[in-house]
């Protein structure tokens, strides 16, 4: 398949393209298995990279955090990690279709399998890990476990621990791990990234509605720091018109 | 020293009466000493109790805490424990001058040792166990370490972890704690408590203004309990009136 066919018709049935609003950056999505949200524009916008680092995304679907990564000068090179074939090959053609070979690659299946990182990747090789895991813990009782929806929300194949333990192995001393997850499991996350010497260094807590509980929460873990956190103030996602907020807007380059 | 003594001229030099503003109760204080705060106000409102509870309140001051809890009926019985015996003995004055003999008392010197908790109290004795702790690590460098202001504001006597460890010990399965802090050891805080099986299961930031970042954070931590956080909404301290919110006015019996 040439380049051309990728760019105009290299999409599959059931696919389409979308606009990543950045530096004319698109993305090949497929409704049907899970499209990218808000939480990973948050948590793209929420890394502080520069020019001069890597960057790895563990169980990255769509590609959509490399790519906006590599939009964003967030890092000179940026790696999508992603278990299901499918999936990462169709975040593979994304990056060909933004002509981005150079700055980004997807390695998927059972190379890009979370669970054997200590295999396939060396230890202290990155500067940068991101992580938009599966929200909801365990995976059983679920009809489908096999289904790309499923794998994407529940820890069906991957756990918390799994995630917190492959970034901790991969970043160097003062390298950094971005998370976006669910405040209810806040504890869990600030515990386990402890554990695997992450120390939790800032938190943003992302509520819809200015008087709300927020839903979201991200953290970044810096390899061997030294205790203290920074809370940050609070991203509200809705004004009280009912429209995004002008931060928001901000991530989406609409203002 | 006689009760109407007490009522009218029973404090020493450098002390006042100040109003609690909840059912009548007041406390006695020493400026030159260290005056409850904001936050002793919050962390009392953020206790759910009972009449029928049990509650112990680590390095107590001024008593504010215990004596309030009682006002709101937040337990049946309420203990401070404080280990300067000059600030201790000036909380148990208070709780003559509201008659409330049968419902709080202090406990002081080395008796109110938190370090000594093992020795003195026997363990999971108690419904709710509160603290609003030093908030500043460690008191090394400190040109005056023995001062009642510094041991209130710095770790001199006691460490997070003592604190912590105490209120585990004393608290019995399903038993909450409740701790006030600054939202820069919040990651130090959710660890410790793990750690000694107080898990976090309420978190609440306060900030001064809307916008803000926060500067205080209630923690209730339960004993023995399963995981799983609830992020409150943030607690705005001041409208964009710069005069205090509703829900501060509440606290505070104003409204």
């Amino acid at each position: 398949m040439g380049e051309t066919e990728i760019e105009t018709h290299g999409i599959k049935p059931g696919e389409r393209i979308d606009d990543l609003e950045w530096k004319g950056f698109r993305i090949i999505q497929n409704p049907s298995f899970f499209c990218f949200g808000m939480d990973a524009v948050l948590l793209s916008n929420f890394v502080r990279g520069q020019k001069t680092k890597t960057l790895m995304d563990l169980g990255t679907g769509t590609g959509v955090i490399p790519l906006l990564c590599a939009a964003k000068d967030k890092a000179s090179f940026c790696t999508g990690l992603e278990l299901q074939p499918e999936v990462g090959e169709m975040a593979s053609r994304s990056v060909k279709l933004n002509h981005a070979e150079d700055r980004v690659r997807m390695i998927y299946g059972e190379a890009g399998d979370i669970r054997r990182i200590r295999q396939n990747f060396p230890a202290a090789s990155a500067d940068i890990v991101t992580s938009n895991p599966p929200y909801i813990a365990g995976g059983r009782g679920l009809a489908n476990p096999d289904s790309t929806r499923n794998i994407s929300r529940h820890e069906v194949t991957v756990t918390l621990e799994d995630v917190i333990s492959a970034a901790a192995y991969l970043l160097r001393t003062g390298g950094s791990f971005y998370l976006i997850h669910k405040p209810f499991r806040i504890a869990e996350i600030i515990n386990c990234m402890k554990k695997y010497h992450l120390e939790p260094k800032r938190l943003q807590f992302v509520q819809p509605h200015r008087e709300d509980a927020p839903n979201m929460v991200l953290v970044e873990g810096i390899r061997d720091a030294g205790q203290g956190c920074t809370v940050l103030p609070a991203l509200v996602v809705y004004g009280e018109d009912g429209k995004y907020t002008d931060t928001v807007l901000r991530l989406y380059g609409k203002l």
